[in-house]
């Protein structure tokens, strides 16, 4: 265990997702006594409040346990035809029925990359919304909207632009020391 | 086959359902020459552009041509952590995907209904600015929020609050008349 | 008086603004049959209701006047924290508060420039929302959200980046075409 | 002084403005050592970048300095065709020029009163954006959406409505101990 640790998620289930590339690239860009563990999402079921009475899904508790026992979340995520993929927001509707919900009070950052110009923007302020309900304190800046994400990545997923690596970089600091600040 | 055929799709899988139940009142509140068929959403798996790849699921195409058939798409969501559901975008991705893209051009309306105060409004906005890159033509008004729905529905899911039936057939009547007014 | 004649409207007062330029572009750029006229707001007052009871100011009426006039209303505003400007919004407050309120089915275009890469796609959204309400009916695509705005015009104001002048022209066309075909 | 110092604005300029009397509700269910002052902006004049380019004018840099000196910053406003009202937005424009810009980094808290249903929600959201960009610490909770205002204020502007003061009172103490929690 490092001193301060991330979970990652990310909203894209495509393996060669760049938001993915994105996650790991932060994953090597942590100052030290940071660690970043990136989960998994691809288990989840579609929600459907009826199984929810029956028994939360064990993908869903396993993930809620992991979010809970991290100190900070970050999320990489597309934007889906203007808002939050389906895939990822299915995720968070089934963690925000989980007793403890695991979201409150927890801090998080947003990035995102796309091809087009505007780089997520118009998922991650929907994503933001969706985090005020859940009593999440989101980070404020820098935001990171990976546009033209294409060019910024190798053929390999390895995230080549420079730029973006030290907003990343830049990021993952800001988040630590957020939490930090939030820290009772 | 009515002389104006609309598609229901419903934002919640659960059986008992409110917006299921709306949906079901609308289908009820036609008038004469307009039927609403109720489209099912259960089927459809988690996005994943590698499927996608491969070949979109059967369950897509149905919907997709359904979608394509109908005159107009009426839609009938809850709010779930202040936006869209995950299963209800989720849906609306592959749909997004499917070639042609069923909702160009089609007449949308959409109604909410949920337990409290906001009826849903977060989720209906969101669902507009999809609709924007879809290039759907969603209807203005009537908005249709049912605040406080635990109390407008019966035991067995019959929407008994008058207004809001009112309302309802007032909307089913504004999308005809909406489609009707950008029929080519 | 042209055969189609749109009003042009600029979120913003600054007299070298880019939004401005590019409604001079659009205004040059209509095709045969097509006028575009620039309203002034920079005379329109604070909205205040106390002010409004004793009598709406002569520039709202004014303005109000030149809307309900025109085929179609085509925005060009810049986007000020994230959001629609406020000076943009105050005139909208009037407007809306007008009988007969002028953007009641009325077709409108939005564009925006702005030096970031974002390109005002934040202010564009909220106010498509905003017209929901006004019950206009906000023309789907092209969206154009010119970035990097301060390279695509020259130093005094001319719009000289072709692919933007394209999609401008594209917009005024799709204005026009869409305000036809909502005609009654 | 007293111990913590909330200053509140308000969206509305209308002398009988239900936000208005809602300011003054809170300012009288304080706890012990918290006090708020009312900021006016009636005075500040449309954004134009052209007269902040010759001097931001002083009604301007005074509330800057009013904003700069308060622990923290509630803001209760209408909605005005769902969104910001213009002149909240404008006053805000402003204030986003000045240096130091003095929202960054600031506690806020919102509240809002509306005679319909939704209760000023999707106004709500919106600020919350242009607070993002602002650098803007705002309260998650309570949100405060005070709907059917009409019937909740005595003829004389009090707020009679015994759960929307509790709500308040719930909402001024969550705004000091948010701010005291982020207190360098």
């Amino acid at each position: 265990m490092a001193a301060f640790n991330i979970l990652g998620l990310c909203g894209s289930l495509r393996q060669g997702s760049l938001n993915m590339a994105a996650l790991r690239a932060a994953a090597d860009l942590v100052p030290e006594g940071v660690a970043i563990e990136i989960a998994a999402i691809g288990d989840i079921p579609l929600y459907n409040d009826d199984i929810r009475a029956i028994g939360t899904p064990a993908p869903v508790l396993t993930l809620a346990g992991q979010i809970a026992a991290a100190d900070a979340v970050l999320i990489a995520t597309p934007e889906y035809n203007y808002s939050i993929p389906g895939v990822l927001k299915n995720t968070i509707d089934w963690l925000s029925r989980c007793d403890p919900q695991p979201f409150r009070g927890k801090p998080v950052a947003i990035m995102g990359a796309s091809p087009g110009m505007i780089g997520t923007a118009r998922a991650q302020y929907d994503l933001r919304k969706v985090f005020v309900f859940l009593d999440a304190h989101v980070l404020n800046k820098p935001e990171i909207m990976i546009g033209g994400a294409g060019q910024k990545f190798d053929g390999t997923g390895v995230l080549t632009d420079a730029t973006t690596r030290q907003f990343i970089a830049q990021q993952i600091i800001a988040l630590r020391d957020w939490a930090l600040r939030l820290r009772p």
